[in-house]
């Protein structure tokens, strides 16, 4: 037993409703829960048929169905527009990050309530964080106002996101959960919180592997995809996501596989200055240890494994190097230089094992 | 990998400061950030000397120390007018469960934030539950109004609770962590948080029976009291808690020593019943299974065993059979039927160890 460093912790308040295929039925119980009569429908037009379906039993004002990968300033400003002109008094977000983005971008200036039903692992439905883009740099930011009051998760609704997708993106929130043990406000809560995402994911994904249209591999994933949020929401940014963060931002590479390809390597490089988590990483994915329980993971998932396929080329890693630099976070459990940091990156950058570069 | 059953999560929204040491100044913090002006604090006369400390750096407008063991209608309407007449904006609670449940009653009517710091492992602080006595009835409700906003946990302050008080309410803690296993609203998410509740409370409370001044101790179990409460309130009650409230309130037994004697028969009763939960528990104990693991544990820290010896008459089984038969909760595992409530009764009035009378 060791002593309780001081810590702060902020549980953000949000209801979730969970159900294979109870959709429909969660919206409208919510629907008339929040006396709410001028609802906004706000999905992708691919996701739109879907959409429809879902909200078969409530009576939108509107449904829009402009959502772009990155939600602009211009996205933004049109979607804004459509709800205070129609009087909105409840958002309804059906689709994945970007859809619930769009939906937070009008919480966010006119504080209506969004109920969030998202249909990838994405996770921005239990986070109070929005991200806008314009003229290609993206501004983030953290406002109670965009937290969904309410979470729908329905299981079903991810049977159509592609496998090689649904690994990248349960993937992404395993790094979430990761990361979250030594970000800069990692605490016991949210420690507990994505070990249990951990677990949840690692079972899941081989199992979504292996067939995806498996409803119990896909409800766990989803389950897990909600923990990591919270968790992520909680603890922040670690040593990981700076990284992903610097590499998505300068060469457009993309996000869920950016995350699949880092996280071994840093999980490699933090571990051996942090054997208490990496203890309690490896008992959640039940190997022997972390790095190896991590990599066993990542072989049996076919995630993809070198940053030189996503985009990167071998002369960005001394640029990479230079921009990750200034926003490691000091939580780090293992200080970063110059050195150990372009030695991560260019194993990454080459796919070799994860665990050699970092001895 | 088990299909994930439907559920209902409602997360309540908190702030929570964990810091030995550091209540004066987490304190002085939250009144600012808070905007406060006009504070109230409310104490009992026993801890006054040492709330006095804690507000030493700010300035209240008026100090309440008018708090009983139960919050009686009277008593709530005194604090409630002491607020509106002195145009108070935040409430300040020092002290157990009593203390936490008077701010409360002013929060119910006012609609005024509440700090709360406990000095004791009630767990009040972390839910929005209310409770009024009158006439020796006691009222319960929830509404999120009462819902402290923040949490300040400073386990020097948990050193002056006795020994004996300690562990009672340490073991009343874990109940409310065991039972979330099987409660109505038993989840997922709930499950995890109560399973930690376990690992630190049976580690916590050995370490201060055997020393009540190991700081270390002090902290996991205000920790893991804080886990149980969370818990608590999203699963709600379960069987061991309808058995307690029924106890309490027909016999005025002790809260806390009743839930520590009650505990270890409902385990033993459910855990066949529930052998997933009863795993899930037992690696928490660190047992090689649930019954055995809560017995050694009960027995380490000396915790009262027997219902006769806190004012439960053989005669009074009967009818508190009656009385808890139709408050049993659907949700429990296994079947309650009067011949085996009456054994359970029995057995936990006479101390007998708890796996005998439930085979």
């Amino acid at each position: 037993m060791e002593r309780q460093s001081k810590f702060e912790h902020i549980t953000l308040g949000q209801r979730v409703l969970f159900g294979t295929d109870d959709a429909a039925e969660h919206l409208a119980g919510e629907v008339e829960r929040l006396d709410a009569t001028r609802v906004m429908v706000i999905t992708s037009v691919r996701q739109r048929p879907e959409a429809e379906r879902i909200i078969a039993g409530i009576d939108p004002v509107l449904i829009h169905d402009e959502v772009a990968p990155h939600v602009t300033l211009g996205q933004a400003e049109n979607a804004r527009n459509a709800a205070i002109n129609n009087d909105i008094d409840l958002l309804v977000s059906i689709g994945g990050g970007s859809t619930t983005g769009l939906a937070k971008a009008i919480a966010l200036k006119t504080g209506l309530p969004i109920v969030a039903i998202p249909t990838t692992y994405a996770g921005s439905e239990a986070t109070n964080v929005w991200g806008l883009t314009e003229s290609s740099r993206k501004t983030t930011g953290v406002d109670d106002r965009v937290l969904p009051v309410t979470v729908i998760y329905d299981a079903a609704l991810t049977l159509s996101l592609p496998k090689e997708v649904s690994i990248a993106s349960g993937m992404n929130a395993l790094a979430h959960c990761i990361d979250s043990m030594w970000a800069p406000r990692t605490d016991p809560i949210n420690q507990v919180l994505a070990l249990d995402g951990i677990r949840t994911l690692s079972k899941a994904l081989p199992a979504i592997s292996n067939n995806p249209d498996d409803l119990t591999g896909r409800e766990q994933a989803l389950y897990g995809s909600y923990l990591s949020a919270v968790a992520f929401a909680s603890a922040g940014s670690g040593l990981h996501h700076k990284i992903c963060h610097v590499l998505g931002g300068r060469w457009n590479m993309p996000h869920a596989q950016t995350h699949a390809v880092v996280l071994p390597y840093v999980l490699a490089f933090n571990a051996p200055a942090a054997p208490g988590a990496a203890h309690r990483i490896a008992v959640a994915l039940s190997a022997e240890n972390a790095v190896d329980g991590l990599n066993s993971l990542r072989a049996a998932v076919g995630a993809p494994t070198a940053l030189k396929d996503l985009g990167l080329s071998a002369e960005g890693i001394n640029e990479a190097v230079q921009l990750i630099l200034p926003v490691v976070p000091v939580s780090n459990p293992r200080p970063v230089t110059q050195e150990n940091l372009t030695a991560l990156l260019t194993a990454a950058h080459a796919g070799v094992s994860p665990a050699e570069p970092m001895r």
